[in-house]
C-alpha cells in the first residue's frame, strides 16, 4: 500500500553510506505523505548493507507503526515533531556525519563563509541551546524536536531557507522537500562544515560572507529570479 | 579444534583494514575461550591480505603456543593481562588507529564531548600514565596490560562501561564482549577521537557533554532500559 | 561542427569527480577556439555521471548560445571575461573544491611554500578583493571575471606564470593552454592549498620559499631552459 | 641485462599511487646494483599508469644512461649523491607526499612522538638547512644530496637508524635496504608526519617519546634482539 513511498525512503537511505555521510547504523532518513498522514522511515539499529525495502517502517503521525515488522528509528518522535511545525518540509535526514558533528559538539552555528553554503542555506546553519535536564529525562526525542523548532522560531528563522540544524553536542537535521532533497543538503551541510572549520582554523578573524552576496547565491537557485540550472 | 574460534578471530583481523584502521601489520585481534582457558590471536608481523586461517595462532594463558605454526603477536602479553583483570570482555583489538593514537600521543584522554561517543563509552577514554623505566625495559608487554589496568583502578572506571583506552605514546587498545564487538568499538574510538580532535581545536573552550545527556544515550543502547535497535 | 571541441570539454569535464575536486554539478570546464570564435562548455547544472557530448554548449563571445539544447554554465560570462583579457589561456576550469576554496573564504592567497607549488605557479595564487554591492548586483558573472584581470593587473601578475585565481569568498578559477592543462593545474592547486593550510596551522611564522628556489623549480619546467620531463 | 633491477624498481614505482604517495608523475624510486655499478630509476614526467618495463632507465654512477630510450628522473643526481655516501642503503624514494611535505615547508623536523615512528626510525625525521643561492643555481640536484648528507653528519645520524629526511621547501626523500624497503618506510613516514601534525596542533606543549622507549621499540624490530615478526 505504501510501496512507492518506503521505496524511496529506502533509497534515500541507501545514499547515506553513498555519501559518506555515515558509520554503521547512524543516521536515518524520513519522508512524510502528508496527504495520506503516513511517515516512512528507516528501521532503527539495522545496518545499511543488509536493508531490504520491507524492513521500511512506516508510522502515522502519532508515532504507531501501521505497516511494518521492525521497530522505527528510535529518533522517529524528533521527525514526527519537525513535520508538524515545518509545513513545507517533506523529507527529513539525521546523521552523526563527521563535520556538522564538529559543529554540533563545539557549539557553535555553522556560518556561511561563502557561496557553497549561500548556494542552498540563506545564512549560518544554527546551533541549537542546551537541553534542560527535564527535556533530556522525558521524552527526549520529542524535546529535541521541540528544541529545534524553538531555535527557528526564537531567532526568527525560515526552515524554507535554512534546511537544517545543529543539535548541541550531538548532530545535525536536515530537511527538504522531500527525502532526496534533504539527502542532497545533508551533503551540501557536511561539505560546509569541513570547510567552515579549516577557513576558522585558518583565519581567526575571517567574517561572514557579505549579505549581498549571500542574496545573489542564494536567489540564483531559490525563487521566482532564479537562473541556475536548466529550468 | 580450536577452528570456530580462529575462523573469528581471523575475520575480525580482516575487518581491520576494511575499516582503514591498520597500515601494513600494525594492529592486532584476539579473543578468549574462557571456558577451554584459550586466547586465539593474530600471528606477529604477517600481513593481513595473506592471512590464512591456519596462520591464527592458539596459546594458553600463560602465553605457550598450543596451536599453530606461526609466532603469535608480540603484544599477547597486554591482551593476557586485560583478560585476566576484566572479566567481563573477551575480544580485543590494538591499532596505531590514526586519531586516537595522536591522542595516545598528546598525552590526552579522548573526551565525550557529544552523543556518538556516548552512545558506546560512558564517558572519557583514559589515557595511561607515562610508563617507568623498568617497566620498559622488564617484560614490557606484560607491563603495559598492568598499566591499563592500574588506570581503570585508581580512577574508578569500569571496564564494562568504558571499553578502551590509550596507552600514552603508543596507541588504542580497544575491548568488547567478543572479537566482534572491539573491533565495532575501535572503528567507534577511531571517529570520535578525529571529531574530538576537530572539536578542540575549533573550540578550545569547549565543555563535555552534560552528565544526564551522556546517561541518556548510554542507557539508551545499554543495560536493562535500553531501546535502541530491534530487541 | 564542433564535435572534437565538444567531446575534448566533455572529457576533461569528467575528470573533476575523478579527481575529488567536485561535489554534485558544482563546477565546470571550457576550452575557447579562437580561430573559430566560439567557446564549448559544460552545461548549467547536470550531473556529471550522466552526461553526454551533446549536453554540451557551443556559445559565441558574446554568450549566445549557437549549438546545444541546454542552457550554458551560469559562469560563462566570467570565462568570456577572461579569454578576453588573457590572451594566451585557452582553457578555464572553475570548482569549489575544498581547500581551495577555503583559502578563498579566509580571504587569503595560496603562499608558495614549496616546490609542489614554484613547479607549476610562479609565486603566491591570488585572492582577488571583495566586490561591491554594484559589482554583485549588476552582471554579477561578468564583473566576477573584470575583478579577476583587475587583480592580475593591479598586482602585476602575469596570467602565463600564475594560472589561477581565488575569488573572494567563492572559489578558484583555473586556465592553461588548453582545458585539460587546465584540469591538471586545479589538480595541482587544490594540493597546494591544502599543503598550505597545513603549513600555516603547523607553524604560523613560516616563510615562503626563497625567489631563487622559486625561479629554479618553475624554470625546470617551464620556458626555453625546462629539462623536466622527456622533451 | 638488467631485467630483475628494472622489473622490481617498475613494481616499486608502482607501490606509489597505491600508496596515495604521489599526484600525477611526482615522486621518483630508484635502486642500486652495487656490483654492477648501475642504478635503474623511474623517467623522467612518465604517468604511472602508462609505465612500462622498458621505460625505466639504467645508468652509471655518474648519472649517464646505460639502458633505455628515456631520459631518467631529474633528481637522478641528488640519488646517487645519496648513494655513494650512505652505504648501507640500496632503494631510495622521493616524493611530495602531502604531509611529510607539509613538514618540509614548515621546516621543521617531524619529531618522535610514539611508538608508530620509534618501530622504524630511531629518531626524529630531519629536515635540512636551507640551500644557499649558488646550491641552487650550479648542479641544484647534486647539491641537494649534498646537503642531506651534511645534515646527517653534522647531526650526528646514522642513515641506517633515520631513513630518511626532509629537504627544505622540498619534500621527503626515503631509503632502505633496498627499493621495495625504501617505499615501505615512505609510506611510515607519511603516517607518522600526518600523525605529528594532529598531535602538535592538539597539544603544542607535547613533549618527545621517552629515551627508554624509542629505544625499546626500536630494537624490537631492528637488531641482534629483535622480537617482532616471525625470523
Amino acid at each position: 500500500m505504501y510501496q512507492k513511498l518506503k521505496e524511496k525512503v529506502l533509497k534515500a537511505n541507501l545514499l547515506l553510506p553513498k555519501y559518506n555521510l555515515i558509520t554503521f547504523t547512524w543516521g536515518n532518513v524520513s519522508e512524510i505523505d502528508r496527504k495520506r498522514k503516513v511517515i516512512a522511515i528507516k528501521p532503527s539499529g539495522v545496518e545499511y548493507e543488509n536493508m531490504q525495502i520491507d524492513d521500511v517502517v512506516v508510522c502515522d503521525l502519532q508515532g504507531n507503526v501501521i505497516e511494518g515488522n521492525l521497530k522505527p528509528s528510535s529518533d522517529l518522535m524528533t521527525h514526527i515533531e519537525l513535520y508538524k511545525h515545518f509545513e513545507n518540509i517533506n523529507g527529513i535526514v539525521h546523521t552523526h556525519s563527521r563535520w556538522a558533528t564538529v559543529f554540533a559538539q563545539a557549539g557553535f552555528n555553522i556560518p556561511v563563509y561563502g557561496t557553497t553554503q549561500a548556494d542552498y542555506f540563506f545564512g549560518d546553519i544554527p546551533c541549537t541551546r542546551l537541553m534542560s535536564k527535564k527535556e533530556i529525562n522525558e521524552n527526549y526525542e520529542k524535546e529535541t524536536g521541540k528544541v529545534i523548532v524553538e531555535t527557528f522560531r526564537e531567532r526568527k528563522l525560515s526552515p524554507d531557507n535554512i534546511s537544517g540544524v545543529l543539535v548541541h553536542s550531538h548532530g545535525p537535521f536536515v530537511w527538504g522537500i522531500d527525502c532526496m532533497d534533504a539527502v542532497y543538503k545533508a551533503v551540501v551541510m557536511e561539505e560546509c562544515a569541513q570547510m567552515a572549520y579549516a577557513t576558522i582554523t585558518l583565519n581567526r578573524d575571517v567574517a561572514n560572507i557579505q549579505e549581498e552576496l549571500l542574496d545573489k547565491h542564494f536567489k540564483r537557485k531559490h525563487g521566482p529570479n532564479a537562473y541556475y540550472g536548466q529550468k
